[in-house]
């Protein structure tokens, strides 16, 4: 049985670079959203699905948190992150080009690039990079698409330049979501999330310690409204471990008995491993 | 002289009611974005700006958080927390509603109510919530916008019901800014941020109980990427003290000391009495 793996579409996006990446023999299930990924997992209509989580630039993203922290049903089991490379595409021959497409987040973290080489082009927005490639195809002649290398070769463009991006540290962070997480592997990683019933001082560090005493490390401290009312939080945890490792599996076992509100694992998993 | 207060216009949105109810009697002055507000006042343009920093429901407006966090010259002098309450609003007269306009936010937030009230009704997406009443005047007979009770008023509208979110829970925080912070009050809360030049374990929980083991309250902890690698973040805390008072100068210093990134106080501001 071939397994399915749900991402964001369409093809050429970096939503399927990640699962691509992650299972190269997975039959790929493009989806409109981020949670229209979710429901396929949750539905079974997919074995697994891909979907973004966080950007070392943008920060996290938010609508597939707050379904991960509200919603039931689906485990993190696995991260992969994938480095954002933006390309300058072009259709083969040599255009002269005056107009450059692109999603307006692509637009602007090329923005040195495009001011430096193309000082009298006029920058275009597009839905998304993908959408940008086809824009670029309708004018052959005068324009050019900041996308994925994917992209191009799926659509017979060509790469003028690779690596555009003012700032190299772009990259973003998938999970890969499933009705369970993974088995220990020695290398894991742990997502969960907790809140508070009412706010007393003190009571966050007094739940983080209970990690650090342990000597086990956060990779990740987020927070998110508890959306009851303003001051109210969801903090999320991504700690390195695996929920059933000893010493974790005592950690959480104390943190949940302080964390009066909310407490939910959300996966264990293996770390990515580049 | 008049105080000039810069916030997120065009007239009758939520930035300029938090701007009314935080100074009545200042010379309003209305700018296209967030960033515009700070740097106006960065420049001295405007005495004081307001930006919206957080929404019971959304979270973090993070363009201006990263602003505060990267940007100098700006200070948090106040806060105002401004209720979210969107009205349907129709032209004088009884129109038959088939069309509802608002922004893409305000119409999820209403969506029950219109669900339930008007399931045969259109929505219509608009730039904003002032936006969808110039809309709906356009089609007097057979639209509604959902906006603020101070959008109709400014237009001459007819609020036809009021408080119609899902949630009651829906409020946004601002924050004042000027070129310096606020004097003690005896209600003050402190916001700060900080990061750490490498990853260890522990680290973040050792800055927090430097104010939890002195019994300072931490109203907000949030993070946002540092930007430079995915997994380096800067912390944002929200306190309850002024940076003045003993106890909160003290831990603000011994925090200084194991913050081994930026650290930047942004700034000491009076509690919002509601």
């Amino acid at each position: 049985m071939p397994i399915f793996l749900a991402h964001l579409g369409p093809s050429g996006t970096y939503g399927e670079e990640a699962a691509v990446l992650h299972n190269p023999e997975a039959r790929l299930f493009p989806l409109p959203s981020h949670l229209a990924v979710i429901e396929a997992v949750r539905e079974g209509r997919a074995n697994e699905g891909i979907v973004a989580i966080e950007n070392s630039l943008n920060g996290p993203v938010v609508e597939v948190t707050d379904d991960l922290i509200h919603g039931t049903g689906v485990h993190v089991q696995g991260e992969v992150v994938v480095p954002v490379v933006h390309c300058l595409i072009v259709a083969p021959g040599e255009p002269d080009i005056k107009i450059i497409y692109s999603h307006p987040q692509a637009l602007g973290q090329c923005r040195g690039f495009s001011q430096k080489c193309f000082p009298k082009a006029e920058l275009a927005a597009t839905l998304s990079t993908v959408a940008a490639v086809e824009k670029m195809l309708e004018l052959p002649c005068s324009s050019a698409a900041i996308a994925s290398a994917r992209a191009a070769e799926l659509y017979g463009a060509e790469i003028l330049s690779r690596g555009i991006q003012d700032s190299k540290s772009n990259e973003t962070r998938f999970f890969v979501l499933a009705l369970t997480d993974h088995s220990p592997t020695g290398d894991d990683k742990t997502s969960l999330c907790f809140s508070f019933g009412e706010d007393k001082p003190g009571q966050l560090v007094s739940v983080l310690e209970e990690f650090s005493k342990r000597g086990i490390n956060l990779a990740r401290v987020e927070s998110r409204p508890a959306k009851t009312e303003l001051g109210r939080y969801v903090f999320l945890v991504d700690l390195a471990g695996h929920r059933e490792d000893l010493l974790v599996a005592e950690a959480i076992c104390a943190a949940r008995e302080k964390a009066t509100g909310i407490f939910k694992i959300l996966g264990s998993y293996p770390r990515y491993q580049g």
